[in-house]
């Protein structure tokens, strides 16, 4: 005899539906629960990329904000394809729970891909995680205490700022240049901390097509910050999401092969290469670390989707996944040299970028007298949006700069974005300009001009300069105090 | 001109793989990483049916440890048309990230089975999680600092205990008998603790077919629970992986609609009632609890599943869901009374076990000088396995005890896993009668004489009691102790 459950409702006097919202209504007056919350919650702050994520969804918005990969480039035949196999021969399995560390098919196509990057991974130094995002947390969940002190790039991901936050870790930040971080003013950091009897838990970088700066850590660099990180015994989490993502130029070695794997933790995913959907990404450790970070994901999740490794394991048995990205590199490239030359036609001349030689994103700066929160607003006006800068700093600096997505738009649509943006921000510019009586930039200072290019350095000195004049001082900040100096280090206008 | 980033191995000297695996060897040796690691990870368990996992993926294991659905029972056909259409109909968004509160279309499916129990949640209220088990991790996350208490039931959800314990609660026990967590035990508890000025973070409650003891709480208890925590404004987590699953018997209303949805926070899950391999769950919590949780979630993993989420609301589209739970309970129910009989067949006249209306587990305690955690070693020896009671508690009682799961084995497997367990626990009581010269317990002493349930009741007092007779002391403790009081309650022998 089987129940209909929906027959279980008691039969009461009042409708339950209308009990529910009135005590609801009740509990969204009250602030009864803000005695309940723990500490961290007071340093938890939205990440500005979610928050847009909603505004972005409108069709009639074009997003520059997120970082996207472009799912429609996938072939649809491929995933019904894989599918109807997991379905007629593996449907128990592929629906059940699986290992907390991942199935060892998944750290198989995991190590294809670190194959492919010059990287050959210990299969029980890697665990599968639930997308990239939840390895930054794992880590984080194992090595930090309150007011522990974590090293990031400045500017850094503006997703890794609210984990190391929810941590109650107090983030300092490192300049990162067109070479990437800057090694020896991480080192003159670790001697300031030292003198003051503080180790960093671990040191974050993004070496290969930052996000957001869109620049890689020169070999140099690389070497140097293995060494420091041996030398002092750190740990670095170096967080490889694009590394595949190159359109020119040669790739460098990763921090994880330099160093071996003893002091350099690697965070991967399938997000950028194959679907961010699936939630699928990888963090490989030392043994030690690594068996923490196993009871963290037992209690977190108690393991990743067994269906969406089981995707990933017959979409690599098809053989095909180097063939995809290498299409994925030639759409993406294209579109990355849209946003390039939209730059060039509608950003005005105060105005500087990086060039990225692969990854999702450009990252461009504007006089400092103008407060990229602020214009997001105004820019959404006109339907389209980008991230502020303010995201990738714990201290409120980066709010003249802005990261803007190439990934997630076609070329048109990227153009007209960049179009759109560059109307909004130069409305500012002469708005400024009429208010202090500056003369506009001439024609003759577009790029070329090397005048401009020092120009454009000035502009694009950090927004927390108390001597420079902004239209709307202030960006909201994210926490911490930064120790790694005063200015937002400006990317050379492109030469194109 | 696209590379291969296979080419990109820089022709070092030394292969790098045998870089790697040298330097890792040392790494294996040092123990230099310990002095990172956070605070938490000093309380962080595994979870006994975790690692029990692994062992159980044996073939000839028959595991009555885990607490897996048969997903078996799924039609691979239907899974393969919902996964056809998706590719067909939404490739693109299916492997794009999505919201972090989840997908409408996924609430939506979350308030049908919602509502086939009796509640109706204000969509708002809803975040769709990776799995019931984040909800545990996010409220935590939300509510928790270290030292804060967190009241559990005696014996609680074994996997609950490694999330209070990473966010170093100290986590407190209630009895659980027959009609559930006894809550004149909690207010007892709760006047002591307020006595001492401490006031519990949570009250964390399966309240239907707990986890792993197999009982239900009553009508009245729920009442008088939904009421104490509104007296004495405390949250209560209201998990309820298995409210559907109801093989006999009405059910109580839940928590959740008792109470309106302003003290009770109610975690739902997909995992038994279609697959635990998809990762979703769900928390509904009042908008000021939310707020923090989303930010959690944020941090966490970005979204859940958005491939995974398109799979249920296709799923749900089908129109079939209630047939298939339908299915589950009679498929479940057979189980149930094929795991009853077996015990009644083959545990020993000194054993006792709860007679559970739903969900998956029997929770069956022993003789209070068999340590279940021994017994476990040699259970895995007849290549059987189940939970130790350790694992339910914080404080080392349980350890007599045995949670043994009738959901993911066939009748033949149910009768044959206990009939070894029987076999080893039998040979246990003959020793320990042989060693204190015992009489052997006679056939009249099986179930239906009272004198013997008495008995029962006696062997199955605390492990703790340093006055019970032990071949083995001291199941290891999993931490906190408990001011719950001392006996871990006794189920009566079934009377089947």
């Amino acid at each position: 005899m089987v129940e209909q459950p929906s027959s279980k409702r008691p039969g009461g006097a009042e409708p339950p539906a209308a009990i529910h919202r009135r005590s609801h209504a009740r509990a969204r007056d009250l602030e009864r629960y803000a005695g309940l919350f723990a500490a961290r919650t007071r340093a938890m702050r939205s990440s500005a990329m979610r928050d847009l994520m909603e505004i972005t969804a409108r069709p009639e918005v074009i997003s520059l904000a997120g970082g996207l990969p472009d799912t429609s480039t996938f072939p649809p035949q491929s995933f019904a394809a894989q599918m109807t196999r997991i379905a007629q021969e593996s449907s128990a399995q592929a629906l059940q729970y699986g290992p907390t560390e991942g199935f060892a098919e998944t750290k198989r196509c995991i190590r294809e891909v670190m194959r492919a990057e010059g990287m050959d991974p210990d299969p029980e130094d890697v665990i599968v995680t639930t997308g990239g995002q939840q390895a930054i947390d794992l880590v984080a969940k194992t090595l930090i205490d309150p007011g522990d002190v974590v090293i990031a790039e400045a500017p850094t991901y503006p997703g890794a700022v609210p984990v190391f936050s929810s941590y109650e870790a107090r983030t300092l930040q490192v300049e990162v240049d067109e070479d990437g971080m800057r090694i020896s003013e991480l080192e003159a950091l670790l001697d300031r901390l030292a003198a003051d009897r503080l180790r960093p838990k671990l040191i974050y970088s993004v070496p290969s097509f930052q996000n957001p700066a869109g620049v890689s850590m020169s070999a140099d660099r690389r070497r140097r910050l293995v060494e420091v990180a041996r030398e002092r015994e750190l740990l670095v989490v170096e967080d490889n999401p694009y590394g595949l993502l190159r359109y020119e130029g040669s790739a460098e070695q990763p921090l994880y092969e330099l160093d071996g794997g003893d002091y350099v933790l690697y965070i991967g995913t399938f997000s950028k290469i194959l679907s961010p959907g699936i939630r699928l990404g990888w963090l490989c450790a030392p043994p030690p670390v690594m068996e923490k970070v196993v009871l963290g994901k037992q209690a977190t999740d108690l393991c990743t989707s067994t269906l969406t490794q089981y995707f990933v394991r017959e979409y690599f048995a098809e053989g095909r996944w180097l063939t995809y990205i290498a299409d994925l590199r030639e759409i993406y490239r294209a579109r990355r040299d849209a946003m390039l030359d939209a730059l060039e036609s509608f950003f005005p001349a105060q105005a500087s970028w990086s060039r990225p030689e692969g990854g999702l994103f450009c990252w461009a700066t504007l006089p400092s007298y103008i407060d990229t929160t602020d214009l997001l607003a105004k820019a959404l006006r006109e339907n389209v949006a980008f991230v502020p800068g303010a995201a990738a700093f714990v201290d409120g600096r980066g709010g003249s700069s802005m990261r803007l997505n190439f990934s997630g738009s076609n070329e048109d649509q990227i153009r007209e974005g960049i179009r759109r943006i560059g109307r909004v921000i130069t409305e500012q510019v002469e708005l400024y300009e009429r208010i202090t009586n500056v003369p506009p930039a001439s024609s003759a200072s577009r790029p070329g001009a090397a005048g401009l290019r020092e120009g454009s350095s000035q502009a694009a000195t950090a927004t927390g300069d108390p001597s420079s004049a902004r239209i709307r001082p202030g960006a909201a900040g994210l926490g911490e105090a930064s120790t790694g100096g005063g200015s937002v280090v400006p990317f050379r206008r492109s030469d194109a």
